[in-house]
């Protein structure tokens, strides 16, 4: 290997799991780890655990660490991204971690640090359903609803840091309570938390016999795969899923005529689970809702790179932030 | 004067009046003209008009016509904006008129036309109230609501073109019929029109008595310092405002959750005739509303530059085209 190759490393690091992945200058995959967060054993265990997962892919990609150029991560938020420091993320039990400044000194090369959304939609933006548009609005379904934008080749911040906050636009005045203290937020009618939830009522009920007898009535049970054998087998789980993916689209349909972008990307599991149906009900949405000199070139697609797209649009921020430190 | 001096004109074209004003380099007014525009008489009279009032507007700034560096155009849309072409305007029966090539040729010097409200708020960002913020959002409450976003100094354009259509961001389902065809719309529940038409109803049950007195039933009679009178005397039309302002607010909050601004610059007749009322009530409803961390430096303001908004950005604007052809 050349010492003028050039080596990046994206890392997504979800509530759930976390994930390396080692690239050369042509985001090829050379390497990649992937292992359990486990939040609840604390802050230093979480650290340590990314550094161990960053020099399993390294290895994986047999490359030596100081071949290294730049590590990217793909991380909740909120964010001081200028200092690279994780304000707050309560999955992780996380409160200021200067992540960047770890990473640096562990690793030897320049690290950036950026929003989990921001990096998974870059990296479509880059590598996937997004490229070469000018305008991608990036949208996730999942406990919550993340979203982003790629405006111009570049993360739109807005006043600085990360926003795109798709999930807290009200959509139902005198609606359900969210986790951010507002009412009739769109993630409290269309993430996939929330469609599991009103399917479980559904099964609770008696409504949705094969969910039931798949999964019970718990929704640490009811994940998308699971939902989307439901929607084949139970009339009503169908009904959930269509009706969360209408407000889905209707609010996709504000955005829209908001930021007149090219291309909506859709991801998360959810949407991998059952695209068809979910794309099919949010283009029909956004087709009737939106203003027709927005829609009549825009794309509603489903994102391409599945779990690989936070670590490679981390690892592609790395590689714009510079040439690392060597 | 110096021939290295530079001279900018700006153009207003709205549906009732037309405005040009003169500039120098650093922005100063040296000379304006306005006038009706009189839409109804047809394409040619209006176009005969512009150059009529620009040739109006360079008489009062003492210059001559062949020392205009450039001219900025704020127009309603839908606009090709490469071409320089407004492709349909109905208040001006207009369809196809490459405005850009016919000033170039009546004036000589190069012109560039954009969409009105990008055009205003960009000179509030320039000039006024948004000066030197990241994120700037303008929200124009009319017969519609013009919305426009300025970010890191450019108009955001989205795919292309212009967008921010903050009006059809729809905030009732199953709400009033909209101008665009959908139901909904905030612009059915918190514009300008949307206010008269509420209080003109309230006039007619006898609950605005003061109203019914300056200004009738007929809604091209309430216009906004009609308004701003009588909510000082008539309760009920307060509460039609103060209604129509959390309308407002509660759609800007969702802006602000997704476009996380520095500040939102409200603006317009309405605005100007009420903004302590008007104001207030947005700003209550967006901090209520709005995520927290969004909000905590977030400034909701009044336009600053009342009609000299629209001129002033569209000077700018050609002032940044370049040069012009001298």
């Amino acid at each position: 290997m050349g010492s003028d190759e050039k080596y990046w490393l994206g890392f997504d690091l979800g509530g759930t799991k976390m994930m390396a992945t080692v690239f050369d200058a042509g985001f090829k995959i050379l390497g990649t780890h992937r292992t359990k967060t486990k939040g609840h054993e604390g802050a230093k265990e979480v650290l340590d655990r990314i550094t161990e997962t960053i020099k399993e892919a390294i290895d994986d990609a047999h490359i030596k660490t100081q071949h290294l150029d730049g590590i990217g991560v793909g991380c909740p938020g909120p964010l001081d991204l200028d200092r690279g420091i994780i304000l707050e993320a309560p999955n992780l039990g996380w409160k200021n971690v200067a992540l960047k400044d770890t990473l640096e000194k562990t690793f030897g090369c320049a690290t950036v640090i950026a929003n989990d959304v921001d990096s998974g939609t870059y990296g479509e933006y880059r590598f996937g359903a997004g490229q070469k548009a000018r305008c991608v609005v990036g949208v996730f379904p999942g406990t919550g609803i993340g979203g982003a934008c790629i405006y111009e080749g570049k993360i739109f911040r807005g006043k600085t840091g990360s926003c795109m906050e798709i999930g807290h636009m009200r959509v139902q005045s005198g609606g359900r309570v969210c986790g951010c203290g507002q009412r009739g937020c769109l993630e409290t009618v269309a993430s996939r938390l929330a469609i599991s939830a009103e399917a479980a009522a559904a099964a609770y009920r008696g409504e949705a016999p094969h969910l039931l007898e798949m999964a019970g009535t718990d929704l640490s049970s009811i994940k998308s795969g699971v939902l989307a054998k439901a929607v084949a087998a139970d009339p009503v789980v169908e009904r959930i899923v269509r009706n969360a993916a209408q407000h889905l689209g209707g609010a996709i349909a504000s955005v829209v005529n908001l930021l007149a972008p090219d291309v909506v990307v859709l991801g998360g599991g959810l949407v991998e689970a059952m695209s068809d149906l979910f794309l099919n009900e949010v283009r029909k949405t956004v087709d009737n809702r939106a203003m027709k000199s927005f829609t009549k070139s825009l794309k509603v697609v489903a994102a391409q790179l599945g779990d690989n797209a936070t670590v490679m649009g981390a690892a592609a921020l790395a590689a714009e932030a510079g040439d690392g430190k060597r």
